[in-house]
């Protein structure tokens, strides 16, 4: 369960080591700071995101070093020696506060919070912000998929399109969202995935015939075997000779386990293969789809009744092909003990200062009724104020809450141990659960609920309003 | 200049396990085999693609191996004894042609030629496609925007938004494409790139006061030092202050390098910054700017007449946003001798047989005129024909040809220095100034005409008609 098997330390982005000798050279490097991991917008028009990816950042933030090779390296920058010893002797020690892996979060929360000396906090920006972004991304676009296939089986098949190694992530993170199996060995190997596939199209073309092709892949896979029946002619070739070897193998006592189509009308193909199957009494013959398939298509396929039992999902899941990237950012809130923010000149976009908290209220039925955002010593707020429209408010009196964050690393050690990724789907499959059905759906996605403390707001708007001053006081 | 430290031999999927153990006990392992790379649709609607990713793929397939972790996790997996030995004495011994990287290719065209073992051919297809597709999507964007940015400065600064990992190959990919340098420091430090970088917000928030974080950050870096003048208010605050420390540095014999302008309306925002500079005789300080920047966005700003100096590309670039894919696929062209092919039941999406070569035709100004697809043995061809109407034809009679192939792993070594990014990166843009304009436009661009020779058409229509006949026999 390891991201990087030597040199972390370089995936960063040149200004970080910039910065950091320039926080050294001015005597700031053991300032201390806070910064928040959060995003503004859901990516798909979602109403939520799974958080993912925090596992693979403690790890490596834990095990954070420059070693010797790395070192020459920035020398040969034009770095200076001073900072290089700094570099040699660098251990990340700060703490970190974070919600689980898994959990349902949305727009403006701090997801994670990072706390110690501004060296640390700022130097771990580009890999926090790479680990969180991507696979929270996939894990969502995972979670859709697996909304829109009910309990049918998903299988991730994208790793040949996925974006280079990011498909080793993809992969977990594509479990972590609700998949139920990977063809990717890799990230199965590294993270303890269930496997998955079948046979591809130049098995058959290897063999020239067919119906050989398919006796040999049942005499040696009988207990997993998965027939890919659209090579030449699904319904002239494919399927009569799927039939044939099914026949075959239950002479033997063996169970042809299912058909594959990867080409033409899924949905009309799927039926005649149905019928087929059911009026040769082959009614256990399952039959898994694939080629280019997602959340939308999988609905369609459904509303036209289609009988699938299980999806292959390729490119659209892995490179999460409708909106390849989510915007996360990493902001300082808190610098040399003082509440800080992102200045922006819309009060709508500035950031959100202090040492925060985030509280999930829910309903009596155990669903979510809304979130909290809050001071870290706050307790018992009954009123919160939207991030952007402050005039509305939510009252949360009498509904039970809980704390989203926990302390996941405390002087660089990660505290208690980590999830699986199975630990985790099954954690989001959970919460997923308690999400209204509004915030589900994929047109138009009910907002949910986020909501400001009072204290919260007067000190951003304190902040906002200090810095607007000072800001049109310069001319 | 490695793609992975380990477990490369993993990075594939597990089907294409299942298949090898298929063919060692069907006693195809060793049949010969031939396999073509290529890719049916240009992505981004664009006129072409620049091929990259070829010298990570040579270098992992030499050293492709199963170390006994491996083999030990694919026993685990339920594979029998007989085929990790096989494994567990496997090497990579084919050889393989290709085009070079960094050359402009188009769909249809066998990119890569992979010959040896239908076992040791099958095995690669996953690390192969991955590797390649992505590379050459990445390159392929970059080409586009440093066509929009004409001979301006453009950084890559994508990382934190990359698809995890994959952010490292993105990076060197967008530098064959036609990119200045990255901030992406893993990236630079495998591939030997140029670095680049400014300061982030954090940096002069850190400071509380911006006015101490530019004179800072220039008593640093003076050499090349660029400010970031929107954190408060780029008119009011951000630039009076730069020209402050603009004329600081002039009485230290000193020159500010440039100014960065990261949100607000960029057209606007640069030229009054530029009239605000050149006012103060700044006419030296540049203007870089950045934020959620693509080709369409770069052409945009210059065709206002934007005064920017550099661009510094993220997510759109990294990531392909617009098309964040591309579907190149992996086909059998030969088996055991005998030319095949992928049966469709549209010819038009038939793939091409047998061993095959390009050769692409030079006009008398020595651009592009065309390119050529024919059969390895095949010379003086005089006429092509349109693959998907193939009643269009065209001569090349009297141009200049030039085969794209060469060979470049022999029984699965290496031949001679693989070239270094920067290399290929000089020969795509050498060969992009010798395509037609036409081909280059971001609207409708010309398709480019590729063509079969006779005698390749001639094999693909029997083997069709042949396959043809077979499948609608059967029933």
């Amino acid at each position: 369960m390891r991201v990087f098997d030597s040199h972390a330390a370089l995936f960063t982005d040149y200004y970080q080591l910039t910065m950091a000798q320039g926080y050294l050279l001015s005597g700031k490097a053991e300032t201390n700071a806070i910064f928040d991991y959060f995003f503004r917008e859901n990516p798909f028009n979602n109403g939520y995101v799974v958080f993912a990816g925090l596992s693979d950042l403690l790890e490596v933030v834990e095990k954070l070093r420059f070693e010797d090779s790395e070192i020459e390296y920035i020398r040969s920058l034009g770095f200076r020696e001073e900072f290089l010893q700094y570099l040699y002797n660098f251990r990340f020690l700060g703490t970190i506060h974070a919600m689980r892996e898994g959990e349902i979060v949305f727009p403006l929360e701090p997801i994670v919070r990072v706390e110690g000396t501004l060296f640390e906090t700022q130097l771990i920006e580009t890999i926090l912000l790479n680990l969180l972004n991507f696979q929270s991304l996939i894990a969502t676009k995972a979670s859709r998929i697996r909304f829109a296939a009910g309990n049918r089986k998903i299988i991730d098949v994208g790793l040949r399109r996925a974006q280079g190694l990011g498909g080793i992530q993809a992969s977990k993170a594509a479990i972590i969202g609700g998949l139920d199996a990977t063809s990717n060995l890799y990230a199965a190997f590294r993270y303890s995935l269930q496997l998955a596939g079948t046979q591809s199209h130049s098995w058959v073309q290897s063999f020239g015939d067919e119906l050989a092709s398919f006796r040999a892949y049942a005499e040696i896979y009988p207990e997993n075997c998965t027939l890919l029946v659209d090579t030449y002619n699904v319904l002239r070739s494919g399927l009569p000779n799927a039939l044939i070897v099914a026949k075959e193998m239950e002479e033997r006592g063996q169970k042809l386990k299912a058909i594959r189509l990867d080409t033409g009308d899924l949905a009309s193909l799927s039926k005649k293969a149905r019928a087929i199957l059911d009026a040769a009494k082959l009614h256990y013959v399952q039959i898994v789809v694939s080629n280019q398939l997602d959340e939308v298509l999988i609905n369609s396929l459904l509303q036209q009744g289609a009988p699938i039992d299980a999806f292959g999902i390729g490119t659209r899941l892995l490179t999460a092909y409708n909106c390849p990237a989510l915007q996360g950012v990493y902001k300082q809130s808190i610098i040399g003990y003082q509440p800080t923010l992102k200045y922006a000149e819309s009060y709508a976009k500035t950031t959100l200062p202090g040492r925060k908290k985030v509280v999930r209220y829910y309903d009596t039925m155990g669903q979510f009724d809304s979130d909290g955002i809050m001071m870290e010593t706050e307790d018992d707020v009954e009123i919160f104020y939207d991030p952007i429209h402050t005039e509305q408010q939510h009252h949360v009196g009498g509904l039970t809450a809980r704390p989203l964050m926990q302390k996941v690393m405390e002087d660089g050690h990660i505290i208690g141990p980590l999830p699986s990724a199975t630990e985790s789907a099954r954690y989001a499959s959970q919460q997923f659960s308690a999400l209204l059905g509004e915030c589900k759906r994929f047109e138009n996605p009910q907002r949910y609920k986020v909501g400001l403390s009072p204290s919260l707001m007067r000190l951003r708007t304190f902040l906002f309003e200090q810095m607007q001053k000072g800001s049109l006081a310069k001319k």
